[in-house]
């Protein structure tokens, strides 16, 4: 269940009007009750397991010694793409820090360990990147920079980068395929909000723009990453044959649905609203994942996987409470946007009372494997 | 009189209490009124002439080519310092870029020009960058990033930076000087606000921390920038035999002390809050700053001279009204702090009324050469 709650911020809103392509929904951002900053703990718990694997294949696969010779300096430059407002990032950094100067240790063990970290902070345009620097810590061993814009796109110069990171950002389409609110077409998306218990041409048109979309981010980051670079990315997966309203994350989007539909019905907002809201959410599977990686045709795949982003549950129950607040601070924005912001709290207190009627239910589906973990290397 | 309202966020605010070295007032953040986004007009008109010279002098000085084959990359690195919000900063470094590209293409007629520029904006901590990055203009030609921390330290990878810019930034000291506060010394700086009609012993504190802060400055910066690589700065500065109080600069921080003793005469603050406060503000001779980069050692002196910040005005007189808003939107952090919000729209106030009664002797002084231009290349 704390995939759900996993989010970063999307691409695209939705408000009758149709949005330029590189409109963006940020987090909430600040430090208030329905903050980011101070509702990530869940993603924190779910990127500790993620953070675990990344240190390990660092250590394992990542010439460092190599790094450092072919661009003649002692500057080792990582980005964390999608960062948000911390405090995630920073532990993520740090910890990948720490696993590249053990490598160069281990594989220079006489030579002086005389590296610089260079840390790019990404993430889109309307994030809020005040609370990020101020939030920077203090005793930190790298120099720091934000960098806004879309990951869908060019972010750095040619060959700069050593080691990428991506958490929770890369389910998040750039936008919306048009065929959901056209009613003339079979993927007309009426009365749903995202391709959870959708028709299939609904989940093919959202597939088809996940995949134009990763296409997109790997040409980009093949000419931004150094030959022998790593990137590490943890994002919403699903195995092939599993629907998607199997899953607590998709009960949440159907649930969504569902209470937006009760607040059409009572007049609160317009049915015609509610058709024409969809979430740029996708979840990958291993095998599509693959097929564009390998198309791409620029990066070795060091592992690529599925695996449980709430491990850390360890049989208890989940937090209702606590995690609709979760949701709230990482996907508030797209439901105001659209929506306005005068029906928020009643819309996420109806979502927690459905949540908790169907405990049972969601409980005994949170240890499905719902984590895409995806290590690639520039070739 | 366009040089004191070119004043960018200084990094020490003084409250009763001692603040921290670090601790760091910004600018006026935002867009409203009294925002400095929306109140650098005469900044922009001071800096203009200063990019003009910036532009001849990379034309004349840097040497493209070689930077470029040393470092076997076509990206180019640079950076503002003490940026602020924009949108000075943004045309500034697109004339930097230009001059760059131009130089490179008489240097290499016949290669591609395939050069990358990567610009970063650095400015405090607690400067808006949201309100920077928001503004960022949508068909640059460089990669941009935000680097926030005080430029008296590193705040890049060691050799990592080819051309680096600062306006309005280098005046600001790092801290006041302990002694301007201490009743038992001679540099006490009772009644004023500043070293502008103050005893020698209080200039020359100010006069010290001015050179300790730019040894580090220039400290940082030799590690930072490749061999070959230049710096613009562009600062408040003064001829030798001129006192303070002469130039427009100065009589605004005569005229600060004395609307601020008028307002502890009626009650409205404590004389103890006058005498604890000091602007951390200092404009040095050629000749201080010319000892300092000698002893430094790390750079040629490309360009070291006194200019004329207001040349636009060109015969015409000062607009108080606007001028008062430019002074507000740079250097009201430092009043409220101490003094509270409550009597700011007092002070202002008050303070355009005293220039609006000594207009004419403004004017008359408005022609002055009273800004640094100071062009170094690292050895």
């Amino acid at each position: 269940m704390a995939e759900s709650s996993s989010d970063l911020p999307p691409t695209n809103g939705e408000n009758g009007v149709k949005p330029p392509v590189s409109y963006s929904v940020p987090m909430n951002g600040g430090n208030g009750t329905y903050s980011y900053s101070k509702n990530s703990y869940y993603q924190g718990l779910s990127s500790n397991t993620a953070k675990e694997k990344m240190d390990m294949e660092i250590f394992d696969k990542l010439d460092v010694k190599n790094l450092i010779m072919t661009v003649n300096s002692n500057t080792i430059r990582i980005a964390d793409l999608g960062c948000a407002t911390g405090p995630n990032t920073y532990t993520t950094m740090e910890s990948a820090i720490r696993s590249i100067k053990q490598k160069h240790q281990t594989q220079c063990p006489n030579s002086p360990s005389n590296l610089e970290f260079q840390v790019f902070f990404n993430d889109q345009v309307m994030n809020d990147f005040n609370t990020l620097f101020v939030s920077l810590p203090e005793d930190r061993d790298y120099f720091a920079a934000g960098v806004p814009g879309s990951f869908y796109g060019r972010l750095f110069p040619e060959s700069c980068l050593h080691f990428v990171h991506s958490s929770f950002a890369l389910h998040w389409l750039s936008k919306l395929p048009e065929e959901l609110r056209d009613e003339s077409s079979p993927a007309w998306n009426k009365g749903r909000i995202h391709y959870t218990s959708a028709p299939d041409e609904v989940v093919k048109a959202y597939g088809r723009q996940f995949a134009q979309d990763i296409e997109v981010f790997l040409d980009a980051r093949a000419k931004e990453i150094v030959s022998g670079g790593m990137m590490v990315m943890t994002m919403s997966g699903i195995a092939k044959h599993i629907p998607y309203s199997y899953i607590p994350n998709g009960m949440l989007y159907d649930f969504m649905a569902s209470v937006l539909s009760d607040l059409a019905n009572e007049g609160m907002i317009k049915e015609s609203q509610v058709d024409s809201f969809n979430l740029p959410y996708y979840a990958a599977t291993p095998e599509e994942m693959k097929e564009i990686v390998d198309k791409n045709g620029c990066f070795i795949i060091d592992s690529l996987e599925l695996t449980n982003p709430a491990s850390w549950l360890q049989g208890q129950l989940v937090d209702f409470p606590s995690l609709m607040k979760h949701i709230r601070a990482s996907m508030e924005g797209h439901f105001s946007k659209h929506f306005g912001p005068k029906i928020m709290d009643d819309f996420f207190q109806r979502l927690l009372i459905l949540h908790e009627h169907n405990s049972e239910l969601i409980n005994s589906r949170c240890q499905e494997k719902v984590q895409l973990f995806v290590v690639l290397r520039r070739i």
